[in-house]
């Protein structure tokens, strides 16, 4: 099993586009800017285990302020050191040396390294796994010590990392004496495959398994659910419940209202289940393929987790995904409402599509591309869709101020608008440690037989990627304007003695309309789940050859009937647009009362972004509206004409102005 | 004051009408089959103290299933006697009698009254006063008293109830030793001033307007907020709270998170809402006019009553209402959503509206039509909307079958249907005193000087009214087929020496349409804050009349903008219409594929509800719309024309079928 961020550093991004002018920014800006927070604000001095002021703090329970602080520190080691690959930085390296030595510094001799439970609670380790995050924290820093061990080639985080693993293997599972916990917050399970596949440590694969296997069992811990027996044994009755739980036992809060395999539809906070189903897919591709180091697993029930994967991917794509990518209407506890409820902002009824879990989408996509032995474009649809807007808008232009919530619309009580920080900070450094490793999610690729060799390409960029295959250094460049042309141009080198195949992505929203130069002889090509596969008859003829994607042209996205909810909007490519004060002086009512009418011609224009180098410029998009108030509404009235200009959505917030921003409109007919 | 649980008494229903014939049902069918159930489930000996099985059942915190028993059989009472004023029925007469001697042997020594902490938790009383329904009970029994002296001239139950005053009047208050408490579901209050409009009792009122005044006070006990106070008491975390409580800390649940005159939107739990409101309008009332056994109470404060009373009114009826009256979208704490979240059913984000909700807004309305200075034909024409659409929907067409929830569409989950009964069964018997306390709401009515007399007429019904003014006996008698016909022939007697004023309402849906005959002389009619008043010029020159009101075509009604959704449903007069698949073989989605197009001919068609005598048909409406799947709605597809039949609201869910209903069909234009 290979992943992304492992993967990613056979990729190069070899010219200008909008993703690496991203990553650009994020290596020479955001990386510093997210260090001066975490030194600025106590994470990164936390693993000293001194005391901090905000240990003071009760106001949060179960969830203290800083219980996420080893994960902030380790997200952001992670990142680091991703990006440490592609451009050294001194101060960043320097940083990060210094936080693994306190890191070391501060795990117990058993094996034990969390800061809350060495300083602000020492007597209570594992005493509320349901709620305390422990395992959460673990698991950013295993990944955190893969990173750095890739990029460092030492063992002084694997190091530490591993002797808590068998902390943790030894206190919970089937066994004797051991107890049949699983993590409140999942994160643990795919750091642990993650970690399996790269060392081979059977520990990790069993104990990540276990927890898979074990979660929402109803009779796991002395006949009683885990999370039922651990709050007995705290004295706690079962009204006494987390903010996030809506009434007692909300269970389905963190997925564990049932086993894994048994849940019919995706429930619950919606970073929690986009890094549980990440493990499952893990799991999955791990009984398919191994790595090096590590052979697969071979696992029975493969079919059953394949058949609930495919089934609540589904739910989650069609009846509780937003237009963006963003999951999660629902503030309160961070996740999933009922089917088909997305109402675009805090003032409708919520909207809270988490920049964090939609990281989780694509890393879940990105998994299932493997795991899911049909190859199916609407994984790399869905990842694109998400990369292209509720993940890029949670960052600003400049790489300083980020998002944790990322509404389809604006209102007085949440302008639209992004942040220098955030108290829970999981969301920043999950948009680094996802550009920092991007490469990765670009392709998959590998050998068969002895003269084999394929490649899957999901997105378009310029980037090249290297890999072995039938003992040759294989090498494919795309080239592109992507996302704003539809145009890549391909060159494979190196595999003039192998059998090649290459798939190409045709999104769905290309609606079929592609073109491939030089065109293929009869037979030499294929479409087949959303690829286009290029046999190896094609690709011996032509080592360099392009594809042009149609779906550029504006179109009118609107959701689901069901949603209840008639509104339009556009998107071009994989892009989708929205609205904004800045460019609208006279709104004054978060584009409430602005109406399209789907056919209404859309004029594109090129815009260069203020401040912004090569690769941050973007199309516009200008219609005509109509602003209606309910007065006109009711009595038939015209209303006022409108001159509109859409942005992308991921560049919303960025020119000042009031904060006021829409991306589905009225549907005022045709 | 006067309120209309006292005034019905002077109104006769004289001929057969929609409300007769109701009103008929639950005299003869309703009031013992509800009797049949207190019997059979426990309330009807509750009284006695013994121990029941229920008891037992300690799965929900904080309210256990028993703890409304004393108001079931309160509410019962009241309304039989209310009842038994129109139609003697001996076995109800002997049950009233029994459960008045069983409640008055239920008293302790030292005057309290209560089931659940006289038998399951003795030494609890008064603990937990935000969640344990005592002073609510206790409010039901002041109601059931007042209407019991009021029908059998004795006092026996008034005398414990009085001794059950002054046991929470020495406990609760201002001064020193008293707790600042007050309920968490308020009616007390409203009780408290009813009986002391009957009664005089200074005592009853100063409680209530120091509960009215305290609540939501945040350092009224020893500096706290009274409900942190208690649960500190207690010794309960504020992490432990109700499942009605979404946070910890959700007093707006109970509107106590901030004194009534600063709230500056309806919150919380409707019914609780409308309650408390109801209350706060009677105090108002109050310093405007007593009764003749209670002069009028001075209050200060009375432009800021009136300012908060018209404020949460107007946020409740224009953001927060339903197109049938129905009020509270929310199903976990049984109230009010957001400003404009008003999805139609539980499947689209929940639709509660609630039955004595409804009844409350009716309570409410009435209340401030005497409250409010300026009379306002908005509050009677909301009056009227809950009575035929979310209030009589509440009771099947046999009178044995009752609502708890009215959504406006069914959905799987909750198919559309009504239940004998319920474990908390306040909706039922909320149901039977208000219509068996109906002839109330009709009209108000009085004298002024020697020689005048007034009637503002709210309802239109057959029904005559008697009253005293100037030494006369008045009587205004009206005659029509409303709610299907809009003549309205009156007649007035026993005014002859008197200067007599009539203001007849205008409904705002009849537009401003409506004839009155004979025709004014100039001068002798106006149109004023939704009434026609007739002048004494006109009455004694006419003291027959006949008013013709418009608005009778059916008409297309949608919900405001800014709830985001796009249905056109049709109403008629007052009455609200559904469409049901009793008339439609075909449907098995809930009618979700269904659109309306305005503007369509809507055809008429007198129908007799089967099994219903005089005053139980009904008008239905006859239209076409277009059955499209999603898939059509996306590709244009025309879909299926279908001719669709809409029956009223109140009558859906009486001839069996799937239970597939729904108000408000898709828009799709004109």
């Amino acid at each position: 099993m290979s992943n992304p961020q492992i993967t990613f550093r056979q990729t190069t991004f070899t010219g200008p586009s909008l993703l690496s002018a991203r990553r650009r920014t994020i290596s020479r800006t955001t990386i510093r800017a997210q260090l001066d927070q975490l030194r600025a604000n106590g994470q990164y001095d936390c693993f000293k285990l001194g005391w901090h002021p905000i240990y003071d703090d009760k106001s949060r329970w179960p969830a203290p302020l800083h219980l996420f602080w080893d994960s902030d520190v380790a997200k952001w080691i992670e990142g680091a050191c991703y990006f440490l690959a592609d451009e050294y930085d001194v101060e960043v390296d320097a940083a990060v040396r210094e936080l693994v030595a306190m890191i070391r510094g501060a795990q117990h001799a058993d094996g034990y390294l969390n800061i809350h439970f060495s300083v602000v609670e020492p007597g209570k380790r594992w005493t509320n796994i349901r709620d305390m995050h422990e395992m959460y924290n673990a698991g950013h820093l295993i990944e955190a010590a893969l990173a750095h061990t890739q990029y460092y080639r030492n063992d002084l985080l694997m190091e530490p990392i591993e002797k808590y693993i068998a902390h943790i293997r030894h206190r919970f599972g089937s066994g004797d004496g051991q107890l049949r916990a699983y993590p409140g917050h999942p994160e643990i399970e795919l750091a642990l495959l993650r970690f399996y596949s790269v060392t081979g440590s059977r520990d990790a694969y069993d104990l990540a398994r276990f927890f898979l296997e074990e979660r929402g069992n109803p009779t796991g811990q002395d006949g009683q659910h885990f999370y039922d027996w651990e709050m007995e044994r705290r004295g706690e009755p079962r009204w006494k419940r987390p903010n996030s739980f809506p009434m007692d036992r909300s269970y389905w809060y963190c997925q564990a209202h049932a086993p894994i395999l048994d849940q019919p539809t995706i429930e619950g906070h919606a970073v929690r289940a986009m890094y549980l189903l990440t493990a499952a897919a893990d799991l999955l591709n791990l009984s398919r393929t191994g790595s090096p180091s590590a052979p697969a697993q071979p696992l029975a029930a493969a079919p059953d987790w394949l058949a609930a994967l495919r089934r609540l991917w589904s739910n989650m794509v069609d009846k509780k995904m937003y237009l963006t990518g963003g999951i999660g209407a629902m503030a309160q506890w961070e996740g999933f409402g009922i089917d088909y409820f997305l109402p675009q902002g805090a003032d409708e009824g919520g909207c809270y599509a988490e920049t964090c879990a939609s990281v989780g989408v694509m890393m879940l996509a990105e998994r299932l591309l493997h795991a899911d032995p049909e190859l199916d474009g609407r994984y790399a649809d869905v990842m694109e869709l998400c990369l292209y807007n509720n993940v890029m808008t949670a960052m600003s232009l400049d790489g300083r101020a980020f998002t944790y919530e990322n509404p389809l619309a604006s209102c007085e009580g949440a302008p639209s608008g992004r942040e220098d920080w955030f108290w829970c900070a999981c969301c920043p450094p999950n948009v680094t440690r996802l550009f920092g490793s991007l490469g990765g999610y670009l392709w998959d690729y590998g050998g068969g037989g002895e003269d084999e060799a394929w490649v899957n390409v999901h997105l378009y960029t310029n980037a090249e990627v290297k890999f072995a295959a039938g003992g040759a250094e294989v090498t494919l460049s795309q080239k592109s304007n992507w996302p704003w042309e539809g145009n890549v141009q391909f060159e494979l080198g190196g595999a003039e003695a192998l059998e090649t195949t290459i798939r190409l992505r045709i999104p769905a929203w290309a609606e079929g309309a592609f073109v491939l130069t030089p065109a293929a002889a009869p037979g030499t090509t294929a479409l087949e789940g959303g690829y286009l596969r290029l046999c190896p008859a094609y690709t011996a003829a032509h080592a360099v050859f392009s594809l042009d994607v149609g779906g550029f042209a504006p179109r009118f996205v609107a959701p689901h009937p069901y949603t209840g909810q008639r509104t339009l909007g556009l998107a071009r490519g994989p892009v989708v647009y929205c609205v904004e004060d800045a460019d609208h002086g006279w709104e004054g009512n978060h584009f409430k009362d602005v109406g399209l009418r789907r056919g209404e011609a859309v004029r594109e224009e090129w815009r260069s972004a203020d401040g912004g180098g090569d690769g941050e410029g973007y199309v516009a998009l200008r219609t005509v509206g109509w602003e209606r108030s309910p007065e006109d509404l009711q009595s038939g009235g015209e209303g006022v004409r409108r001159e509109l200009v859409f942005v992308p959505f991921y560049f919303r917030a960025n020119r000042g102005g009031k904060g006021q921003m829409r991306v589905g409109l009225r549907d005022d007919g045709r």
